[in-house]
């Protein structure tokens, strides 16, 4: 690969801006400084030269009812690149009584043709002494992060009993716990009471699962995490309730990350209301949208550190895989899109109102993410010998976002006509020019399982 | 029964404090003025004339393996009315599968000896179409509040399923659900931990049972009863973080009530490092004694009015009955005494150190459990129609507590050497004088059950 | 006077409602019970018999840039019996220097025409020894309760040195400070930006007193109160910051206490935006109309008992007075009218819609008073030996708030419009019948001071 | 200069570590790299290499009643890099009616013998036209940072209406606020009232500051800046309830900072019971040091980040200058130790404990202050381009402090007998040697003042 330089832009990383070139050989950067020069050039003018995003939370080709969501590893990181997001983390999900190893076979040959690196995730879906045995060779292979669902009961949910035997075998092996925080025998109940009384429309997705659900949920996860010594990760922060867990565990000391996800920072619950069943539907998601004091919530936690990063959740389904569930809102598939929009939408309503400073948005789409899963600095960094993952961000390239021009395989976007400033002008995977402007340039293929090393203790 | 007046004493109600007489007709009290006269007279110069205490939470001639705790209803009354209680009510605990109305015929049976007047709290220690039903009945008896235990795994505990169907239900029957709020998944995990460390003594007991995990519990509770539109009453509240969880729920303006036991109010954990067994094993009971700060957090709840009311949760057990938790401190016993300690000790540590005005002292002790639990004002008030259970209340009677000179039936005493000053001159159980200073005139069978109403919705 | 019995009510005091008579005898409760008689019969069959209402903050001819508040104690009085207010407490304003005895025998002279019951609080507009001294003159006239303010700069403000002073000897008096809690300087500040902006209309008015200049002041005022070891009142709370403040405050186990106002309660700060400069003046008032989120804050403290009363703050001001500010919002005068309305439209927003009971209503606009202002159960209680301060309120009569057929003395009232459900058929004061139904029969002159003798220290 | 290597060792900044070399040349880091080579080398085997760190809050030669602290530019800054510290920030205290330019050059002058980097903070000590405009120019000469004592009543405290002139005129020009946060006014008061009393010795200091005090001064700081849409920075916040208003408002998305003293991190108010008069008066400052649950709270705040710098508020005074307070605790000059100790001290009680980790060390000591006063990444940082101010960390050096043997001219030191863990084996400051282990080389007139750019807008 001939070496590149990426010139007069402005590098902007978690900690500072300033002006420099950065220099790229065999996927690395290689050095940062005044007047380089290289093979080829990339003309940064007027643009912030950013570690790639990483998206901690994305679910491509996932299994679902005998299908799967819409986006694979192509499609899914093609998206991201185009966005500026170089990096996805997807979560293994192992049927039950399913060994982790052979979940993880069966992940490694989905990913095969990620355009851009990823990492897993492995969920805990069920308990035994095999999955505490496997966990240490999961940890081993270079997944140091678990993930515990507290809802989806019948399917993905665990216990209490079981959650606080997977947390402290986390503690004793390095791994920090996840956790999709509701409480699931409270929403399996009132799904089936808004269903018994006739409540069966996309709106009742949202009655089923109010933020007093999420916020209970959260502080039990954290209680356990408390008595398990380990740090904890709470996936999807969506809510004032769960946010105020989290900010009072902090406070005692508790090291515990919120995620907030770009579409409950700027989307709300008034989607669910909309006439159209199809439009509400595809905006199904868990937690669902909620209100605008949420949102306040969640932007103030960004911008004090409550809440460190933003991710997607990305998890797409087609019109007619949303149509499941007509008639029955328990059987629409949770999930939305949203890989390619996190970065441009976050800049928008972030950076460009003055809410988060341009530092602020690079930690939370990017550093924060890479220190928090344990691959920073070669990942979510400027820095020479880092993997050259970059946006040459454009702050004044402009578009109105549209499904009719995604990279996603799906037919909507929740993010539809929201107007976006700030851009990528480039993305690079390793070195490798992925996107320059609108032209997509992905390699399917090109992307590599990221391995990343258990913890230190605290 | 001639009538009776009690004369020249001050009344103090949970409201107010004033100069006048009390006319006692029949159980009754008919008259409350200057200068009334009757058969015989009490005199009450010095005296504070209050309605008599309440405890909310005993357990009297409790199962436990095969034998019973110590005091059955005629000592447990018996000691309730030497320190001015005139009235408790315990929990019918129906064995897994067993009907609520069999349980209630057991309970019935026991309490037929009572020296004092009585109610019942209904457990709901399984579920099922049957418990569903019959709590109608239960309601229909004159049992308006449903007990539900979060720990106690394998045993009384319930899971969040069976406590949200029941809580839905109270609301329906207009009836209060009560929480004992600890997680029992954690705490049993906690409890095999420390075994296998070898802990196994009784400060065991303490480590296995952190305020972390009471102040989850009484989260998630609040959280269910949200869910289900119901009012919620949490015993023995021991901890700021319970605490916490309730002023946060009430700041919302849901009606939640927290119970500190008078316990937790003025003993500490370091009870437990004592190097006696016996001495520490006999202050085993769940939760455990917390420390200092706690206990401050409870005095102020009471100050504030987030929590509301203080109680025993007396369940007594003999130094033998103690011991059968040698070697194994899950073993131990579960329960103290207090019953004849409750209102001298809040008296003396809440009114004589300035904490508490002399009406909070009623209030807490006897009027706001009464209108909590639907009694009031036939209980817990000094008006005319009222059941004349009424304490003489002398505020210059001093004692030092001693086992030895206690009604109940065990050989020790948690509050043992503490000094009080302020003790009943008299205790009428309606109308009937059954402590006269330290004479004991209490009359075995005397007591009556009190039916209580269902609530109206607020 | 002749002897009347109020026949077939329900009685509702702060603690229970239940079925009785009430006996009047020479402006006292002489007797309470079924089947009374007496030579005047007041039929309350479908009312309920409560406590009448008492307004523990109003200004009733208030001196003015050289004229008063139009409300004197003759039409003010007036309005509140026809509302179901029985009793009032105005402030006395010292001018700067003013002996507060001298300024004590002007409000005297001023209140010789009331129609009901009134007290003082007397306000320290200044400090030196002079006030320091005539403090213990002014408790021994039976004035216990001392007023100050925060804001106001230049004319009633004092400093925190000032506050600080008069608490302590508040404290040594056994009086109970209150407070405006708004930041003076930063009021002013904020005042002289928005004119220098050329924002001079009634909105810029809300503009210039934020909530958090409002919780800082209530905030620092609890403060001092607490190094000065006193209890503290802050009157007309009106937001979440200042609530949270008392809040935080309880629950360290300090007694402070919250006055929402009934206006605060419903009306929002959307009325300032009127396009009729007159609509928005006539709401401008001090602290001003809130958001929702603001109401709903109060209403929760309510319910949770961590504010307890509710006011008016009535001080009306004439179309043409208000008209004194236009071109410059500063000048416009603070105040509106209420007193009439207070009761009303609580019970509607409150009760009928189950925010609060019906003995939660009956204690926030009066029994919590009368306790808190040291008055009680002379005022705030329906018992025998009480002051006949009651109103007989009719659940099912209706009427839309109207200017036109109001008591108050001027052309507008703010909460012209809306449909209220629940108002007095009898307002009795000290026995004699004020109001029946929609005829006023109130007498000029009946109405005399009570006096308040000072705390007990808690 | 010769260039310099620092080799084998392993760099720790506030967001990675990793074993690297470091070239130094002329005062700047110039490489970071594996294998470098250079004129000298010193050998890091074993040790991190740290940004040296930077102490925010320095009072060096300050005027005190006629003479000055004991250690002055030379001998402090000595002491700092003796421990590490290669940069402090004191503060300009103009007279009052001092122009702030005639201030800043009599404190250019007293710098002159600086052995280490410096800056300045402008304290306004008054408010005028005066001020007001050459704010600006202190603004152009490098100093974007203001100091507000709101305590200190009589001498330099400002009331709330000129601070908040002050932060308005703050926001507009780019500077950040500071304020010592206690309430002046009550201080005084309670002050006097302690002496009145006859509590003269320097425990009664400890009682004149209580955390309230803090707590509400630190409240209305925030509000103020609030109001002028600054952000602000707190000073030695000592106690929970500063934290807690700190908190509060970063919970809203306000850009507030907290500096918690490395001596109220690990040192108590019992100090201040000391028998020995001397030993308790060394111990006066303000605010005065705090119980155990205050320094939790502290703790905790920078492991969660919403306290964000450590610094020590150096102002020593001789055992003859702390004695005029004989007999009158308000006249024993305020200040301790501390700029040799803070890092030593805090990585034995912080890294070596687990509460923190070496990058959040480096983040509290340097890094996070050279950014909230815009000077990083020149200081704070090792990257190309910086300033050589350089910490060798040798993490298995132990010393135990003692007076005896400190840099401090004074003949005590309030960590005496604390053993330390963790020294500089060598402290660089710009590139040169000025600390290898127990020698000193510093060199009275190497230090230079630091220029710091206005801030741009959040
Ligand atoms: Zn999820
Ligand atoms: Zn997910
Ligand atoms: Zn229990
Ligand atoms: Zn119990
Ligand atoms: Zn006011
Ligand atoms: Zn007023
Ligand atoms: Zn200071
Ligand atoms: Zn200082």
């Amino acid at each position: 690969m001939p070496t590149k330089v990426i010139k007069n832009g402005t590098i902007v990383t978690a900690d500072r801006t300033w002006k420099a070139d950065v220099k790229i050989d065999g996927g690395k950067i290689v050095q940062i400084g005044q007047n380089l020069s290289a093979d080829e050039v990339l003309d940064a003018t007027g643009c912030y030269v950013m570690p790639g995003g990483i998206d901690p939370h994305v679910h491509l080709e996932m299994p679902f009812m005998g299908t799967h969501s819409a986006d694979n590893f192509e499609s899914g990181t093609r998206a991201g690149l185009s966005g500026g997001t170089t990096m996805v983390v997807d979560f293994i999900l192992p049927a039950p009584e399913q060994s982790l190893l052979e979940a993880l076979a069966i992940w490694q040959q989905k990913s095969s043709l990620a355009c851009s690196d990823y990492s897993y995730h492995m969920a805990i879906t069920w308990w035994g002494e095999q999955v505490f045995n496997e966990m240490a060779e999961v940890v081993d292979r270079g997944i140091n992060t678990f993930k515990h669902f507290m809802a989806y009961k019948g399917a993905l949910m665990v216990d209490d009993d079981e959650m606080f035997s997977s947390f402290q075998r986390c503690s004793a092996l390095g791994a920090l716990p996840l956790v999709h925080a509701e409480n699931g025998d409270v929403v399996a109940s009132l799904q089936q009471r808004l269903l018994a009384e006739g409540n069966n429309g996309p709106e009742a997705h949202a009655y089923s699962r109010p933020p007093e659900v999420e916020g209970e949920a959260a502080n039990r996860a954290i209680m356990i995490a408390d008595m398990a010594n380990v740090p904890l990760y709470i996936v999807h922060t969506s809510c004032e309730q769960a946010h105020e867990a989290i900010r009072r565990a902090r406070q005692k000391g508790m090291r515990v990350y919120g995620e907030p996800l770009i579409q409950h920072l700027v989307l709300d619950e008034s989607e669910y209301q909309n006439a159209d069943w199809d439009h509400a539907a595809q905006r199904v998601m868990s937690p669902p949208f909620r209100n605008k004091l949420h949102q306040d919530s969640l932007w103030a936690g960004l911008q004090a550190g409550s809440l460190q990063v933003v991710a997607t959740d990305h998890c797409s389904f087609t019109i007619d895989q949303k149509r499941f569930g007509v008639g029955d809102f328990t059987k629409i598939p949770n999930g939305t899109g949203g890989l390619e929009d996190r970065m441009p939408v976050l800049w928008t309503r972030g950076v460009n109102t003055g809410r988060l400073t341009m530092n602020e948005f690079v930690a939370v789409t990017s550093t924060n993410i890479a220190k928090i899963l344990n691959m920073y600095p070669r990942k979510g960094a400027i820095v020479e010998g880092a993997d050259a993952d970059i946006v040459v961000w454009d702050p004044e390239r402009e578009k109105t976002i549209s499904a009719k021009a995604q990279q996603s395989v799906i037919e909507y976007n929740v993010f539809e006509g929201i107007k976006v400033k700030g851009l990528p002008r480039f993305t690079l995977t390793r070195g490798k020019v992925a996107i320059e402007e609108s032209t997509v340039k992905a390699e399917p293929g090109h992307g590599e399982f990221v391995a990343r090393e258990p913890f230190q203790a605290v």
